[in-house]
Parts: structure tokens; sequence; C-alpha cells
């Protein structure tokens, strides 16, 4: 199967008011793009929701203290060096960073955000990211090369770029959200830092762009399990460039939605782009005591080794789920669990039931997503969790490699 | 590295007051011995630590209500089958298997606890489960050979036996320990419970007896991650069958101690038979806010499949570890954060120090035993968490079964 998503280039519209560029400052050894930048026309909305790490990269502590905001004007990217344990001399950089694009497109440094991602513990290389903001600057433009060129100077070990993009009618005007994201497997040293930015033409409020981005996490990015690693760096950011009446009532919710389907597909990009991952676990709870519990039900599920490598080998296998679910410390009706695998209930009411093992096997494997539904209760909490599955190769990534 | 330990059979003495079994009911398709007796001369305390599984199996529900108790007369266990999601008919057959075990030594089935591992979700061969206990019966004896068969019927997928054997004096008096383990990995359809027993002749009140097995539990069984899943069935009991004043003070203490560090020993082996495993991570965390705190960061690193995957790979990753640390949401300051690996310093206060890297990776490939000593502050808080390494072979094992 192949995991990289098609997207349709051609038909790409991006949003107006945003200029994008990549640039390669040789940060990366392997001289692959690493300096990323997006320049709006006029200040706009932004918002970022950020690592629960307490061990946090410099970039996102400057990023974290500057959003929401409704003044933003830039976002500068370097792959290759994560900025992250780096102390005071960090700080600074980052800070330099913000500075050196603040110059160039004339706005006060604190309008522009910083993201940063690759090899953790080692000073920005601040001679070449000088260079490489020099370079991206000219390259800036608003054709969806350009774009796709900044979407390409985030990556790291990423196997392919990650993008997303829509275009939605909302009243009569017409909205585009396009959106680049990095993935989140990790392979040493490099700490491969979930980075994503959506970028929309909509017209939202500074609290509306704030809590929807939020919701959408929750909804998305928050619930992608490659490792259960969470980075130094890991950033979401979200700009708004539209000037009109701002969106509310069924309006926004209609902008809600899309933004959310928009997240989701990008996340699932990072899980399947997980190193070593052959399947993208779909692992949907309900019959929750809430929305939350039910999140917490997946999540421990979409964590656990047994059931990733159970996912590998295309094994129907209840008991791994099913008690991966037990042990979460959340509330649970054993007599009322229920599990389908692809759509055959295998498990009902705390009963394994009989079924085509063979057939449901050939099935698993033979899908890049794999769909788990499992029923725990008869409260009305209801999540959805996505996980790469655990292979041999993920092994060999991460445990072959010495510092 | 042999991962199996050494001990010493022709010098362990038994504790007074226990009769041992080991016999084959052929309840595994291996033929391998699968049924485990323990008899005790008179009713002695016995005490039980439990899985926290929501989804727990017949003979987890029946012991747990019979414990804390001054009256056990025997432990009955099988291996080969759980007893687990087998609903009312799983109940009735772990009454049985203690009634079974009652009529032949004259208690009420009340006095019997009982245990069960290996496949789940189908129903116990009573027959098969009678005549083992026939057997078990005839072979009861209080030699060492006894013990040992014994302690092989409870295995299933362990590469080998897990005993452990202590004689102290305490006063003038001599008191002997004695333990059996079998592993927690999992293969599927197996889900390899972890089951210990303890027994010894030290006098102890019930009460003792039970709040000893809880602390002794909290430092070492509930301190060990192969791979983070916790079964349906985990089971650890102890009983003591000592008869003259129960231990108290220094006495009490002294045995606390050596409990601890025969149970420490014995979750370690548990720890090294992990499935693939090369490695034991021995994860110490000290200037936590609690030991609690401690043990919840310990056991994040030991759950992380990319510190695992660093062990595995004889890689002193500090990056890996330190951010594991940082993001299981307990109280760290990063400034004050350092990392030794195999007694040698390499992150301090914050900051990554310079080291040789290929010296560090030779000693960490060398060793059964991966010792790393993180401080996380100031504080008194302190645990000490055991994790075996994620290897391909885990990978494989846990894969390529098919249902």
């Amino acid at each position: 199967m192949s995991k990289k998503p098609e997207f349709d280039l051609a038909s790409l519209v991006l949003p107006t008011g945003f200029r994008f560029a990549g640039a390669t400052a040789k940060i990366k050894a392997s001289g692959k793009p690493d300096i990323s930048l997006i320049v709006t026309d006029k200040p706009v909305c932004g918002a970022g929701v950020f690592t629960q790490n307490k061990i946090v990269a410099a970039p996102v502590v400057l990023s974290r203290s500057r959003t929401p905001s409704s003044n933003i004007r830039a976002i500068i990217t370097n792959s290759g060096n994560a900025n992250a344990c780096t102390g005071e001399g960090g700080d600074r950089d980052a800070i330099q960073m913000c500075k050196l694009v603040a110059e160039k497109i004339g706005c006060d440094e604190s309008n522009v955000l910083v993201m940063s991602t690759g090899v953790i513990g080692r000073p920005l290389p601040m001679d070449k990211i000088n260079h490489g903001i020099d370079l991206a600057y000219e390259a800036l433009g608003s054709e969806p090369s350009n774009f796709i060129a900044a979407a390409d100077a985030i990556c790291t070990t990423d196997a392919y770029r990650k993008v997303a993009a829509s275009s939605i009618t909302i009243g009569s005007k017409p909205i585009r959200i396009v959106a680049m994201a990095k993935g989140a497997g990790m392979i040493a040293p490099n700490m491969a830092t979930m980075l994503a930015v959506i970028v929309t033409d909509a017209s939202l409020s500074p609290e509306d762009t704030q809590k929807l981005l939020v919701d959408t996490a929750d909804q998305s990015f928050n619930c992608i399990s490659v490792d259960g690693h969470t980075s130094t760096n890991d950033t979401l950011l979200l700009l708004s460039s539209g000037t009109d009446e701002p969106l509310a009532g069924a309006s926004l919710e209609q902008f809600a939605t899309e933004l959310k389907r928009l997240a989701i597909g990008l996340a699932k990009q990072i899980v399947a782009d997980g190193e070593g991952a052959t399947h993208v676990l779909n692992m949907h709870v309900c019959g929750a005591f809430d929305n939350a519990s039910a999140k917490r039900i997946a999540k421990m599920i979409c964590e656990s080794p047994l059931v990733k490598c159970a996912i590998t080998g295309g094994d129907p296998n209840w008991g791994r789920i099913v008690s991966a679910a037990g042990y979460c410390g959340e509330p649970l009706s054993p007599e009322l669990t229920t599990l389908d695998v692809c759509g055959t209930t295998i498990y009902e009411n705390g009963t394994p039931l009989a079924f085509d093992a063979a057939a449901l096997s050939k099935k698993m494997k033979s899908q890049m997503d794999v769909q788990l539904d499992l029923r725990v209760g008869t409260g009305p909490g209801e999540a959805t969790y996505y996980a790469s599955d655990l292979t041999t190769d993920y092994v060999k990534f991460n445990s072959e490699y010495t510092t």
C-alpha cells in the first residue's frame, strides 16, 4: 500500500493575503530545504497550541507568549535544529530569528511567530539562519509552488510532505484553508517534533481563532499516537486573514466542521508516516462516561505495544484490545463491552463471539486504515484516536542508531 | 549474556508448614506441567494484591474476596487457560477448583485461593483440571524438588522458571522465605499474566501480612514494565505460616526489608524474561515532589518505546529520557534536571555535557542491567522502576501470530 496521500497540486487554491517560501540554509547536513517562511499582507489573527512537555524549546516559549494575537505578520520556521535544551542563548536566538524577519517585512518583531525542529541540545547556527531568511524572503510568493516549498522546508525525517487544502463557500463567500505539517515519529538524535500551520482567509475574531484551534487540536493532532512521546517542540499555529465581519453562528460552525475535517486528515498523514508504520489504527470508543473518558480509553489502546503489534500482524485479537481498555482506569462496564473490528463484531457484551478469523485477518492486512469500534457502556462519551502500528522497522530505526 | 538467573537449588531451604506439587493435566497442548498446588499444614495468614484491570478473570474475583485471611489452607493454580472473559460458567469453575482441593485436604472451600493463566475467552477444561488436581495432590511434598515442580507448573511463555529464596535470622529464630513467579510479557492468544506466590514461616498478624504485601508490591511487582499491559489475571499472594508471637517493631522491619529485596529480585527476573528483551533498564528517579511522583516519572520513561529502543541499541540518548520525564505531567525543574547513564553524568542542570559516547555505548551494551539515574529537582521523592528493552524480536513475537 502506498502511504503517500493523493494531493492534487494543480487544483490548489491558496487563501488570499499570504505569501510563502522555502529555502536551503544548510542547517541540515543533507542539503534539503530547512527554512520556511510565511508572511501576511496585513496583520492577521494568530492562535497557537503547544507541547505539554515541561521541557520546552525556546521557540515554543516565545510563540506561546505571542498567541493569541490579532497582529501576526509572519511565521519563521527552521528545520534541522530544534533550539531545545540550549539555555539562554537559545532564547536569544529565537528572538533574533523573529527580528531578522521583522526587519525585512517592516513590522515589530513581537508580531512574528517562530518554530524549530531537529537536533536538540545544540546552538542554532545563526549565520546560516540569517542567510536562509534572506533567501526565503527573496523567494516569497503566492503560487501553489511557494506553498509547497514552505511545506517541504519544515520536514525532517518525514518520508513525504504533509499538506491539506480545502475550499468551501460560507454564505456566498468562498473561503480557503490550507495546511502543512511535519511528522511525529522520532529518530535520534532528532526529536521529530510535530509542527503544523493552518492558514485561512476566513474572517474570525481573535478569540474564535484561538478557541477553534484548541477545539480542532483536541480532536485531531491531540488524538494521534506514533509512539506516545510528546516532544519539546510540538506546535500548531492557525492564522486567519479575513477582514469582513467575523463568522458567527451557523457560519462559524460550518467553518469549524471543515477545519476539523482538514486537521484530522493532516493528523492522519502524520500517523501514516510514523516510522516503520504499515497501518493506521482508527480507534473509535463510544458508550463512555464522557468524551474525555472515551479519549483516554482510546489513547490507552492506541499506545499499547501489544495492540499495535496485533494491527501490524492483522490479528483480530480482542483480548489485547479489551484488556487495554480495562486497565486505563476509566469507567467501563465489562458486561456491556462490545468490539467491532473492520465492521465485524467479535466480542459482544463481555463475551467473545465466533467469527471467521482468517477472513477478518485478511481484511485487516489489506487495508491501510484499520477501523476498531469499542463500546464500553451506555454513557454519552465518544472519541476517535489514530495510531500507527508497531513494526520491526520502527525498532530498527530507533535502536540501531548510536549517538 | 545469559538472562537466566543463577539459583542454587541444593542450598534451598523451604519454610516449614508447606507442601508443594506440580502436575501435568494436559490443559497445555505442549504437554508441559500446568497444575500447581501449595498446601499448608495448618490454616495460615494469606494476603493478596490483584490486577487493577476492570476486566478481571474469575479466579481474581474469587481470590480477592478471600484475602486477607488467617485461615488459608491452599493455593491451586492452573496454567494454559486464564478462565477470563468466561462469564458465569467461569465463576463456577473457579469455585469448583477450590472445592476439589478442599475435599482432598479436608477444609472449607472458602479457605482455598485460586489463580489461572493462559488463553482467555475459553471455558476451563474441568475434567482435565479435576484429574490434574488428583495428580498434584498425590505428588505433594516438602522437598526442594516439589517446590520447583510447583514453580514450573505456573509458567506459560516463560523462557525459564522464576524462583527466589532467602533464609534470615530474626532475633535468634531462623526464618525462610521462598517465592515463585511467572512472566509478564504477552504472546497472543495467551495473556501472560504476572502470577507470583511468596510463602514464609515468619509469624505475622493477618493485618501485617496484607500490609507487607501491598508495600512490597508497590516497590517491586508494581515497578516493572515489559509492555505496559496490565493483564486480567495478575495476582500476587503471600502466605505466612508462623505461629509464634507476630513480628513487630525492628523485627518486622527486618523482615519487610528482606521481603522487599527478594520481591525486587523476582520482579527483575520477570523483566529480564520479557519477550525479546536483551537488557533490563534500572530507572532511578530522585529529587521528585514525592515518591509517588518519582514513580510516575520513572514509569513514563520505562514505557517510552523510544527510550526502550535506545537501551536496546546502547544509545546514551539523554534527549529521549529527559523529554519522556518532561511530558508525564509531574513536577520537574528543567534547570535542575540531571541524568547519569551507567554512572556517567551526560546531562546536568538542564544542559547536555560532553562525554565519550562510544565508550559509554559500549558499556551499556555489555551489561544486562543498564542503570539510569535522573534527578528532577530538589524534592524528597525517589523511586526505581525496572523495564525490559524493546527489540525486533518483541515485535516479531507479537505481530507474526494470527488468531
